[in-house]
Protein backbone atom coordinates (compact mmCIF):
# COMPACT_ATOMS: atom_id res chain seq x y z
CA UNK A 1 0.00 0.00 0.00
CA UNK A 2 1.16 3.52 -0.90
CA UNK A 3 0.67 6.62 1.05
CA UNK A 4 0.90 10.26 0.23
CA UNK A 5 1.84 12.66 2.84
CA UNK A 6 0.87 16.35 1.79
CA UNK A 7 3.66 18.35 3.61
CA UNK A 8 2.79 21.90 4.42
CA UNK A 9 4.66 24.70 5.93
CA UNK A 10 1.61 24.83 8.83
CA UNK A 11 0.41 28.97 10.11
CA UNK A 12 -0.92 30.59 13.48
CA UNK A 13 -4.36 30.99 11.44
CA UNK A 14 -6.60 27.55 11.44
CA UNK A 15 -7.97 29.22 8.17
CA UNK A 16 -4.63 29.14 6.29
CA UNK A 17 -5.20 25.26 6.20
CA UNK A 18 -8.42 25.16 4.28
CA UNK A 19 -6.90 25.02 0.90
CA UNK A 20 -4.99 21.59 2.17
CA UNK A 21 -7.66 20.08 2.94
CA UNK A 22 -9.56 20.21 -0.03
CA UNK A 23 -6.27 19.44 -1.53
CA UNK A 24 -5.71 16.25 0.39
CA UNK A 25 -9.95 15.61 -0.44
CA UNK A 26 -8.99 16.09 -4.01
CA UNK A 27 -6.16 13.60 -3.88
CA UNK A 28 -8.17 11.19 -1.97
CA UNK A 29 -10.85 10.87 -4.23
CA UNK A 30 -8.41 9.99 -6.93
CA UNK A 31 -5.91 7.61 -4.87
CA UNK A 32 -8.22 6.61 -1.72
CA UNK A 33 -7.92 2.67 -3.25
CA UNK A 34 -4.17 2.59 -3.73
CA UNK A 35 -3.85 3.91 0.22
CA UNK A 36 -4.40 6.94 2.72
CA UNK A 37 -3.81 10.44 1.73
CA UNK A 38 -2.85 12.70 4.79
CA UNK A 39 -1.90 16.12 5.58
CA UNK A 40 1.49 17.28 8.16
CA UNK A 41 2.94 20.54 8.74
CA UNK A 42 6.61 21.72 9.43
CA UNK A 43 5.63 23.78 12.13
CA UNK A 44 2.54 25.96 14.18
CA UNK A 45 0.07 22.68 13.02
CA UNK A 46 -0.39 19.01 13.95
CA UNK A 47 0.41 16.48 13.08
CA UNK A 48 3.91 16.87 12.38
CA UNK A 49 5.32 14.51 9.16
CA UNK A 50 6.36 11.75 11.95
CA UNK A 51 2.94 11.34 13.28
CA UNK A 52 1.82 11.45 10.14
CA UNK A 53 4.49 8.63 8.18
CA UNK A 54 3.36 6.29 11.54
CA UNK A 55 0.20 6.38 10.90
CA UNK A 56 0.35 5.30 7.60
CA UNK A 57 2.56 2.55 8.11
CA UNK A 58 0.48 1.75 11.03
CA UNK A 59 -2.04 1.32 8.72
CA UNK A 60 -0.07 -0.99 6.19
CA UNK A 61 1.87 1.27 4.05
CA UNK A 62 5.18 -0.37 2.43
CA UNK A 63 5.90 2.84 0.35
CA UNK A 64 5.04 6.80 1.81
CA UNK A 65 5.70 9.86 -1.03
CA UNK A 66 6.04 13.10 0.69
CA UNK A 67 4.94 15.72 -1.19
CA UNK A 68 6.33 19.13 0.18
CA UNK A 69 2.89 21.95 -0.69
CA UNK A 70 5.90 24.49 -0.68
CA UNK A 71 5.73 27.30 -3.75
CA UNK A 72 9.82 27.39 -3.90
CA UNK A 73 12.56 25.36 -2.82
CA UNK A 74 14.09 27.22 -0.09
CA UNK A 75 15.53 26.22 3.30
CA UNK A 76 12.02 24.43 4.96
CA UNK A 77 12.47 22.28 1.91
CA UNK A 78 16.13 21.85 1.40
CA UNK A 79 17.18 21.49 4.90
CA UNK A 80 14.47 21.18 7.42
CA UNK A 81 12.48 18.87 5.13
CA UNK A 82 15.26 16.07 4.49
CA UNK A 83 16.40 16.00 8.53
CA UNK A 84 12.59 15.00 9.16
CA UNK A 85 12.33 12.58 6.98
CA UNK A 86 15.70 11.28 8.12
CA UNK A 87 14.03 10.47 11.55
CA UNK A 88 10.78 9.06 9.43
CA UNK A 89 13.36 6.47 8.02
CA UNK A 90 15.14 5.76 10.98
CA UNK A 91 11.53 4.89 12.51
CA UNK A 92 10.24 2.84 9.88
CA UNK A 93 13.85 1.25 7.60
CA UNK A 94 11.34 -1.61 5.69
CA UNK A 95 9.37 1.52 4.10
CA UNK A 96 10.10 3.05 1.22
CA UNK A 97 9.83 6.50 2.37
CA UNK A 98 10.56 9.38 -0.90
CA UNK A 99 10.20 13.08 -1.52
CA UNK A 100 8.88 14.72 -4.36
CA UNK A 101 10.22 17.97 -5.74
CA UNK A 102 8.02 21.04 -4.12
CA UNK A 103 4.59 21.46 -6.11
CA UNK A 104 5.34 24.76 -7.01
CA UNK A 105 8.36 23.86 -9.18
CA UNK A 106 5.70 22.22 -11.36
CA UNK A 107 5.42 23.25 -14.90
CA UNK A 108 1.60 22.71 -14.77
CA UNK A 109 1.01 24.56 -11.15
CA UNK A 110 2.68 27.55 -12.26
CA UNK A 111 0.66 27.72 -15.54
CA UNK A 112 -2.77 27.56 -13.75
CA UNK A 113 -1.11 30.05 -10.90
CA UNK A 114 -0.50 32.71 -14.09
CA UNK A 115 -3.83 32.07 -15.25
CA UNK A 116 -5.51 32.41 -12.11
CA UNK A 117 -3.13 35.90 -11.75
CA UNK A 118 -4.27 37.30 -15.46
CA UNK A 119 -8.05 36.41 -14.59
CA UNK A 120 -7.60 39.27 -11.55
CA UNK A 121 -7.19 41.74 -14.32
CA UNK A 122 -9.71 40.95 -17.01
CA UNK A 123 -13.11 41.84 -16.81
CA UNK B 1 -2.25 51.25 -17.52
CA UNK B 2 -3.23 48.47 -15.50
CA UNK B 3 -0.35 46.71 -13.43
CA UNK B 4 0.31 43.22 -11.74
CA UNK B 5 2.21 42.64 -8.21
CA UNK B 6 2.62 39.04 -7.46
CA UNK B 7 3.54 39.26 -3.97
CA UNK B 8 5.03 36.41 -2.09
CA UNK B 9 6.69 35.61 1.16
CA UNK B 10 10.44 35.47 0.35
CA UNK B 11 13.21 32.99 2.12
CA UNK B 12 16.33 33.54 2.88
CA UNK B 13 17.65 31.20 0.18
CA UNK B 14 17.60 32.88 -2.97
CA UNK B 15 16.62 29.57 -5.38
CA UNK B 16 13.68 29.49 -2.93
CA UNK B 17 12.37 32.49 -5.43
CA UNK B 18 12.97 31.09 -8.92
CA UNK B 19 9.77 29.41 -9.60
CA UNK B 20 8.06 33.40 -8.85
CA UNK B 21 10.55 34.54 -11.54
CA UNK B 22 8.95 31.85 -14.14
CA UNK B 23 5.55 32.56 -12.79
CA UNK B 24 6.37 36.36 -13.64
CA UNK B 25 7.73 35.55 -17.13
CA UNK B 26 4.22 33.46 -17.83
CA UNK B 27 2.32 36.29 -16.91
CA UNK B 28 4.19 38.79 -18.40
CA UNK B 29 3.38 37.15 -21.71
CA UNK B 30 -0.17 37.93 -21.65
CA UNK B 31 -0.38 40.91 -19.61
CA UNK B 32 2.70 42.98 -20.92
CA UNK B 33 1.28 44.75 -23.40
CA UNK B 34 -1.53 46.19 -20.68
CA UNK B 35 0.96 46.64 -17.88
CA UNK B 36 3.91 46.15 -16.28
CA UNK B 37 4.00 42.57 -14.24
CA UNK B 38 6.51 42.62 -10.86
CA UNK B 39 7.31 40.39 -8.05
CA UNK B 40 7.32 42.09 -4.48
CA UNK B 41 7.84 40.40 -1.36
CA UNK B 42 6.89 40.56 2.60
CA UNK B 43 10.02 39.84 4.11
CA UNK B 44 13.62 38.91 3.27
CA UNK B 45 14.12 39.39 -0.12
CA UNK B 46 13.58 42.59 -2.31
CA UNK B 47 11.54 44.17 -3.48
CA UNK B 48 8.83 45.29 -0.83
CA UNK B 49 5.45 45.70 -1.86
CA UNK B 50 5.47 49.40 -1.27
CA UNK B 51 8.79 49.80 -3.75
CA UNK B 52 6.76 47.84 -6.26
CA UNK B 53 4.17 49.42 -6.64
CA UNK B 54 5.79 52.75 -6.62
CA UNK B 55 7.80 51.88 -9.37
CA UNK B 56 4.39 50.60 -11.55
CA UNK B 57 2.79 53.95 -10.62
CA UNK B 58 5.88 56.15 -12.04
CA UNK B 59 5.59 53.39 -14.96
CA UNK B 60 2.34 55.17 -15.36
CA UNK B 61 -0.35 52.57 -13.91
CA UNK B 62 -3.41 53.98 -12.59
CA UNK B 63 -4.61 50.54 -11.40
CA UNK B 64 -2.18 47.84 -9.66
CA UNK B 65 -3.64 44.32 -8.99
CA UNK B 66 -1.77 42.63 -6.38
CA UNK B 67 -2.21 38.40 -6.39
CA UNK B 68 -1.04 37.00 -3.10
CA UNK B 69 1.20 34.15 -4.24
CA UNK B 70 0.31 32.15 -0.80
CA UNK B 71 -1.29 28.58 -0.55
CA UNK B 72 -3.42 29.32 2.35
CA UNK B 73 -5.02 33.04 3.40
CA UNK B 74 -3.44 32.46 7.14
CA UNK B 75 -1.92 35.91 9.19
CA UNK B 76 0.10 37.25 6.37
CA UNK B 77 -2.68 37.70 4.04
CA UNK B 78 -5.26 38.37 6.40
CA UNK B 79 -3.25 40.73 8.64
CA UNK B 80 0.21 41.70 7.25
CA UNK B 81 -0.56 42.04 3.83
CA UNK B 82 -3.73 44.98 4.14
CA UNK B 83 -1.50 46.87 6.27
CA UNK B 84 1.01 46.97 3.65
CA UNK B 85 -1.57 47.63 1.22
CA UNK B 86 -2.73 50.68 3.36
CA UNK B 87 0.61 52.11 3.12
CA UNK B 88 0.22 51.83 -0.64
CA UNK B 89 -2.63 53.53 -1.21
CA UNK B 90 -1.92 56.14 1.25
CA UNK B 91 0.91 56.88 -0.74
CA UNK B 92 -0.86 57.06 -4.09
CA UNK B 93 -4.36 58.14 -3.28
CA UNK B 94 -5.62 58.43 -7.66
CA UNK B 95 -4.29 54.79 -8.09
CA UNK B 96 -6.57 51.99 -7.96
CA UNK B 97 -4.87 49.08 -5.92
CA UNK B 98 -6.90 45.91 -6.05
CA UNK B 99 -5.89 43.03 -3.85
CA UNK B 100 -7.07 39.55 -5.01
CA UNK B 101 -7.63 36.04 -3.14
CA UNK B 102 -4.03 33.75 -2.30
CA UNK B 103 -3.62 32.07 -5.60
CA UNK B 104 -3.68 28.72 -3.41
CA UNK B 105 -7.56 28.80 -2.62
CA UNK B 106 -8.47 28.83 -6.43
CA UNK B 107 -10.19 25.59 -7.43
CA UNK B 108 -8.00 25.53 -10.98
CA UNK B 109 -4.77 26.00 -8.74
CA UNK B 110 -5.45 23.24 -6.56
CA UNK B 111 -6.61 20.74 -9.22
CA UNK B 112 -2.87 21.39 -10.94
CA UNK B 113 -1.44 20.63 -7.45
CA UNK B 114 -4.04 17.65 -6.91
CA UNK B 115 -2.98 16.08 -9.85
CA UNK B 116 0.81 16.96 -9.60
CA UNK B 117 0.42 14.87 -6.37
CA UNK B 118 -0.51 12.10 -8.14
CA UNK B 119 1.59 12.21 -10.47
CA UNK B 120 4.41 11.10 -8.04
CA UNK B 121 3.08 7.55 -6.98
CA UNK B 122 1.93 6.61 -10.81
CA UNK B 123 4.47 5.20 -12.65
Amino acid sequence: MHGIVLFGHGARDARWSEPFFRLAEKVRASHGSAGPVSLAFLELMEPDLPTAVAEQVDQGCDAVTVVPVFFGQGGHVRRDLPAVLDVCRCAHPGVDIHCAIAVGEDESVIDAVALYCLRQVQG
